[in-house]
């Protein structure tokens, strides 16, 4: 096989058929997948599967305690085979304001906050991830198309709760660990960012996402519904109970994580990763990142490698909501019964997400909170590839040819359930994610991608395929 | 004229026309009036206008700045004059649970949580302050039923802002004060304990409602719009930053107040209160008001006037609700641009609204939480009344008469802006308030009042008008 040749006909065949690819791209976001309220997440699903047959593989929607998980495959009589991972679900889009009328339109604009960016669809779930999901069924639709079969056999293991946590996907791996074995496992990503650099990431931080309660009860406060506020003056408040148990765990400058033992398994990068960083800090612009996010000033007076040490090796205490009694329009003078926070860590190293969550337990007793509930709603830990895995050698070698020297990044600051893959107690293969292509402002209103960056993706996409192969191969 | 022979004709005339009478009662509370958002409030406006001509008098809705004010004036040709002031507006239900299908319903029911009550009207605003307004139309017109005239001239203020803090009437009164002088102000209320007990309030505390808003700036945080949860390692967070400045605010015992200044004015009960409480004291059950409330403490280990003087005396610094960022069902990682909480002061003694917020701005300043902004939505003082005042003097007397014997409180903990009557800068005229009737669960769910009392309510007030007119003429 002369995969340069090989990639050159697929890319001319997505540049023949762009019209109708981005078409399909628009109709794939432009159908709401919620997995936090339920909307139009079984269609999501059927649409998936109806992609899978239509390239020639099975594709099923297995049952899982939550949303399901669409299940696929495409047998090219190839001597390796792929796993691809991905989700179907999106973020909730509840009180968010957006430029475009509907975040499930398809919409295509110049975006008003970054017009340097061209045209650009607009629609929840356009970068993460199912815009790239779809560039992925389309790159291999060319490369059938072209080629006749593909360079691999393809195993689809489509989730429907990443946004909830990926609480069920564990499960279903145990459970079909024989039918999920591949040679190595690929999460798609649009990696370019504002200027066109390639970003490469070779893991992900963990997470361990908590819901705490205050209510009324022997402590104090009411119980079971408000009351009056005037009795604040000898009753206890639930909301006042959430806010110091809050602030006890947290330096008022929000640097100190004052939870006992929290910091323990925190370490230094090591060597390899040391030396990433090195390289990384000179093309770090911390003024881009602060305008991207339109943030006025990091928590630390750092810059250059120790900055990005604290971002990549840190774990964070994060409140992702609050609420409790009568916050809406008007005054209401009552003490609530209850008052909840939602709280996520972000795990490095060998943090443990049940370990994480007696010390915090702990904390709360000893500090008096005893009767304050926290549940878990999510919870992994940190994964790493090295930059010799087939899968991210095969990536790096798809930038070169496409003209592009990727800046390569230890891990993520954000999560995903990538230990699935890469830990040896679970599937054990190594894990990558990329590709081209520019968006952005995901889990916020307007999240986009740009429209010429969809169809350098599907193009780097067939690309990497034929190289993977080609890889896995030597 | 024979106050005693006239009040039983009047009772007699009530008893007889009860079955009407009680759908009039239920007709009014049904008529929603939420001035929170404005649901109802122009029907509920021109119901009381229609009313008042109805009783022969002159009514018209005059406008504010806010909701607009209730004003009216029968002319009896009496030698005195009374002002009637009430409440056509109540508490928001949203998000409540009720055990009637509609809050608005005027539906009758033995209530579950209550059985020894009765039937029971159970409908928002039945108590506060809906149902003893228009017990008081409903005695007026079976005065005039009866004697054909009233005892005395009856001015009425009604107000659409009670529920929101009452933010115009102070201009109300101050434009209309050449129309609003009257001998005695009255504020009618269901005044019956759980027991059967009366209980009488010759005063209210005072009120400051603030809306406080942590939102990104310059010290760090998303400015406009929430980012991904992963930048928290190097981000501010603005529901952190509430959190700590509300935490630095209150003991978290929730006993002190931790702001510089803020009891200065509180002083002890007078020698007159400190009377008062002794008697009180031994009537109070403190065991009675949790088992009411669903509250299984008090934040303080005492009985009898230790805790009446906590109760009455002390201010209070209350969390009426908190929200920030996604609090909603699901998990999403992010870090809010904004948090905000609605926190409110009970105020006693000479604690001056404005005084009292400028501790709290220079607390949070001395803090370092200068950029958390806090916004006043209600405020005034409180206002006393003394026992041997006309109104107060002929509602005892008309206890008496209905074999009462009130239990006299020096003030309510609650709030009310009876500083427009009883302030020399203001109207200078002594209010009262009170009635028979029972009631309960004012500001929650299942605000209820028993069928029975609304009945004495009537025959009470009737009564009452009775005495007043003939104590003002001795």
């Amino acid at each position: 096989m002369n995969v340069t040749a090989d990639s050159s006909r697929v890319q001319a065949y997505i540049d023949e058929h762009w019209g109708r690819h981005l078409e399909e791209v628009r109709a794939f976001v432009r159908q709401p997948s919620i997995s936090a309220d339920g909307t139009g997440m079984g269609d999501c699903a059927r649409m998936l599967v109806r992609w899978i047959e239509r390239l020639g593989g099975t594709g099923e929607i297995v049952p899982t305690k939550g949303w399901p998980v669409v299940y696929g495959r495409i047998d090219a009589g190839a001597p390796h085979t792929i796993l691809l991972y991905g989700m179907y679900d999106v973020q909730p889009v509840l009180g968010e304001t957006w430029v475009v009328g509907d975040p499930f339109g398809g919409e295509i604009m110049t975006p008003p906050f970054a017009p340097e960016l061209g045209p650009c669809l607009i629609n929840r779930g356009v970068m993460n991830q199912k815009g790239p999901l779809v560039n992925t069924l389309l790159a291999l639709e060319a490369l059938k198309s072209v080629h006749g079969t593909l360079p691999m056999n393809v195993i689809f293991m489509v989730e429907g709760e990443e946004e909830m946590g990926s609480q069920h996907l564990p499960d279903f791996v145990r459970e079909n660990r024989d039918r999920l074995q591949a040679d190595a496992a690929f999460f798609a990503f649009l990696s370019q960012d504002l200027n066109g650099k390639v970003l490469s990431y070779l893991g992900v931080k963990g997470i361990l996402f908590m819901e705490f309660t205050a209510r009324g009860g022997d402590w104090g406060g009411p119980t079971v519904r408000a009351v009056h506020g005037s009795n604040a003056v000898w009753y206890g408040n639930p909301a006042w109970r959430l806010t110091h148990a809050l602030a006890s765990m947290l330096s008022t400058d929000q640097k100190h994580i004052l939870v006992d033992g929290f910091y323990d398994e925190v370490e230094p990068a090591d060597a390899h990763d040391e030396a990433l960083l090195a390289t990384l800090a000179p093309t770090l612009d911390p003024d881009e990142r602060l305008r991207g996010d339109e943030v006025r000033c990091f928590k630390y007076d750092l810059d250059g490698v120790p900055l990005l040490r604290k971002y990549l090796y840190q774990p964070t205490l994060n409140i992702d909501g609050i609420v409790g009694g009568h916050w809406q329009e008007g005054t209401k003078t009552i003490i609530p019964h209850e008052a909840k926070a939602k709280v996520d860590v972000r795990m490095v190293r060998d943090m443990d997400p049940r370990t994480t969550y007696e010390r915090i337990r702990a904390h709360l007793d000893r500090h008096g909170f005893a009767d304050i509930a926290v549940e878990i709603l999510d919870a992994y830990p940190w994964a790493k590839t090295r930059s010799d895995d087939p899968p991210v050698q095969a990536m790096i070698e798809t930038y070169h040819q496409f003209g592009h020297e990727p800046e390569i990044w230890p891990h993520l600051a954000g999560s995903a359930p990538f230990y699935l893959f890469t830990d040896k107690k679970w599937l054990n293969i190594p894990v990558a994610m990329g590709g081209l292509g520019h968006g952005g402002r995901v889990h916020s209103p307007n999240e986009y991608a740009t429209v010429q960056g969809m169809k350098d993706a599907q193009q780097w996409i067939a690309a990497y395929f034929l190289n993977l192969a080609e890889t896995l191969a030597q």
